[in-house]
């Protein structure tokens, strides 16, 4: 690692923590303008594609939750594949992703994607390193007959230190809460942090391009890698307010009604918070 | 109403609201239970699907946000379909449904379900009273033939007074991150509670089967109700543990490494709390 | 086997066999009836589902491509489902045929259908007994959710005697043109053809029902076959004539153009039959 | 027309016209081929995909079915989409046709493609010049995508003069076997004859690619149309035998069987020929 990248590295360190209302004040800020932007991505018909990579553990899932948690989950989908199937891997490696790029007026947000071919499947072996190679040539042009189609594309990669990795993966063994996150191969995987950084080095590489750049975002410190990745995302939209629709909302006629239950079925009795 | 409906209905608002912290408690503790639950339908090759009905703003995506939060997406999938298109009004109604149904070692959660016919397409007019009849003559047989199979089946039904309703549409109105949850339907649909109760007693009074029963929940407490749907739930389970995986997490070889990059991306300056 | 069988088989044998000439001609006929009665099945928005059920090499193919060769692709679908997959197996065995069913306006031809369960599966062993047993048990069930919704579904099943399906067999072994049909299974059940007739009468007995009753049609003689199974199907609509649209066909103004090229490219030499 | 032009095209014509006896004898040793030629698709896991274009009328169904008669459907699919529904018609172009790529080991022969765009939906004016001009430029990337990744594409187009044309549409309105074939669509089409040539001379001049060339054959003799393309098509496959895979047919053990019945059911009475 070159002295630049060292000095560089140790001023994203240098932040200081941010307290837990610190962020939700500040996410909720930006849900309010992530709403703004999903209403002109559906008035204009525009096709929104957001691109989620990087090491186990580095906080995908928790920021793509953080995006979609207040919009409409018909209008941003969460799309996260399993592994292809057999019939998948005959295919035209492209082929099982393309029907979940995202129609008009809609927001598509990939938890991992094409891009697993450059990351897991080059490093843990289940593709030969031709089809690496074949991979890191045809995504550039895929990605621009995309773009070049009016798919606005994002990618983001996330990072993260291995010391900051090992402490999630042990939080992971520990929490019955986060167990389902820890696979076999995560495990493998985390002796090959090394291969990993050059696998993704060699991928941003063939794969940052002009007309679909790479965003690097340290998340290290997860509440600050989500701000961060979500204020940059809404940095690329300046102006994105729409004419509001007006609704009408008259008042009642009449007294408004209580439940009534015209059979045998009532609610339930709540649940009692002292007496278990 | 009748007196003793009324009755059993101020039993149930007597309940003293629940606070934020408290909710946050038990909630969690429930999650874990949840994951449990999650580890025991994988192991046992169970399909769990869990239906959510009730009326506008009664609470069905906050308790699926609920119970999904901490399982793995992969296993436990929230499913909620748009109205049908062209083709699927011309087919048999399940049809469009049964592709969602669980497979082996999953969950499905439904964001509204097939029940839509006997609740807003009754009381709207998008479907004729003969097809409302003919679906509650074949859902108790559709659904027995899933149960049949083993399929596990749980039905909710959400409960909220009117009054509380009109505070949560008007809600809706006012909060930005809110707003895309108000349709032009649900605004004329607040004028037809009444309506709306009352197709709910008759598809009470069809589909509550014992081999398919209704669970109907006050939600007018939005945290109690959650509270009392997942406690109903994870009771209905009273053993579910599993033998655990063994996952061993042997020292790393070395010191853990920190992110380097060879090329000139670097991750992006990260967000200034104070600096805006 | 009875006495009354012998003769009644007998009595089926004893027909002449129809020559090439003769086929084709009666064909002709019925082809015309079925497009009119396509044209009924749009104009009525009709759902016909036809399964097409029967003994290796009996002619399921054959006489669905007889059926379906005038029909409008659009209209009229073959399907015929390969083996499940390994998420198919876990699902409710009904949910991957439910797809296929036919939606308003169509044709769904089933070249075999859910009935392999109660065939090959059972016979080489691919399911349980207990699977067979839930599946005769489901089956009558289901269909009859399917008719009452309107579905008009045929169910075919092609008997073939032994000497007559080795000949079929060794004829597939020899001609490469049908090489394709034979599988390493067809061969191993050749020598199961009395458990294959044992299934189907237990499968008849439980599924026979007056909603939807099976039709058995003797193909030993492939053409003769095809025009008993056809005339039967057509004779179940002895009046589905609808108004024709009319479609105006007015001359062209000028004359008619012949094919010109402005580019170098031009279509290829013929080819020539002599010149082989 | 220059000259050069019509001469060549005035070749073409001058082919005797071939009869139904020759046609059946060629096509069925072509079958064979094709057969062999799909056997060492299956074997080198090679994917085809065999896009045909061409004039209303001009014979592309009857030179699918040709070639897709003896093969095994379940490895040689006809993709023929319907229109675009609302939500294709705000995704990618292609994104609905790359679900139909051909997998590995199989065979694709598309009737119609995604250039109806430079067809039918140009002339028709069912999309933009600006959406024309951009299919144009993205189509040859596309392709070289699919080619580079093994795909195997072949395009061919089918000609047909204009009086040819009006015989056969006139032939459809009077066919009942071919009513269904002519739309209202074809009707206002036959006006524009020469705009759909101005059209299909544009396509070939922007796609006809050194890696995805054009073949155009002259369909105005459909069975001589049908040769022509199936041979070209197999000479670019001049060796593609594949070991034989041996397959056993011992003697059965004991007499082979007759159909019997255990239960009530039995074989229809046959169709009888000389009996209506």
């Amino acid at each position: 690692m070159s002295k630049h990248h060292e000095s560089t590295h140790s001023n994203i360190h240098s932040s200081e923590p941010i307290s837990k209302q610190d962020y939700a004040d500040q996410l909720a800020v930006m849900q309010v303008e992530l709403n703004t932007l999903a209403r002109w991505v559906k008035y204009y018909n525009k096709r929104l594609l957001i691109i989620f990579e990087g090491r186990d553990t580095a906080g995908k899932g928790g920021v793509i939750n953080a995006i979609s948690a207040t919009l409409n989950p018909r209008q941003c989908r969460v799309v996260a594949l399993d592994k292809p199937n057999e019939i998948e891997k005959g295919q035209w490696y492209f082929q099982r992703y393309v029907p979940h790029l995202p129609a008009a007026g809609s927001i598509v947000l990939m938890d991992r994607s094409w891009y697993n071919r450059a990351g897991v499947e080059k490093v843990m072996g289940y593709c030969s390193a031709d089809e690496v190679q074949h991979f890191l040539k045809q995504t550039p042009v895929f990605e621009k007959l995309l773009i070049d189609d009016g798919i606005l594309l994002f990618k983001y990669w996330l990072t993260v230190d291995q010391v900051e990795q090992e402490h999630r993966l042990f939080d992971r063994l520990q929490d019955p809460l986060k167990r389902w996150k820890l696979s076999p191969v995560d495990l493998l995987a985390r002796h090959r942090y090394a291969e990993y950084g050059q696998a993704r080095d060699e991928m941003l590489q063939a794969t940052h391009a002009k007309h679909a750049p790479w965003t690097l975002v340290n998340f290290n410190d997860q509440r600050l890698g989500r701000l961060t990745l979500i204020r940059h995302l809404l940095a690329q939209f300046p102006d994105c307010s729409v004419p509001d629709e007006w609704m009408d909302f008259p008042p009642l006629k009449g007294q408004p009604a209580v439940e009534s239950f015209d059979g045998p079925l009532q609610p339930i009795q709540p649940y009692k918070l002292h007496a278990r």
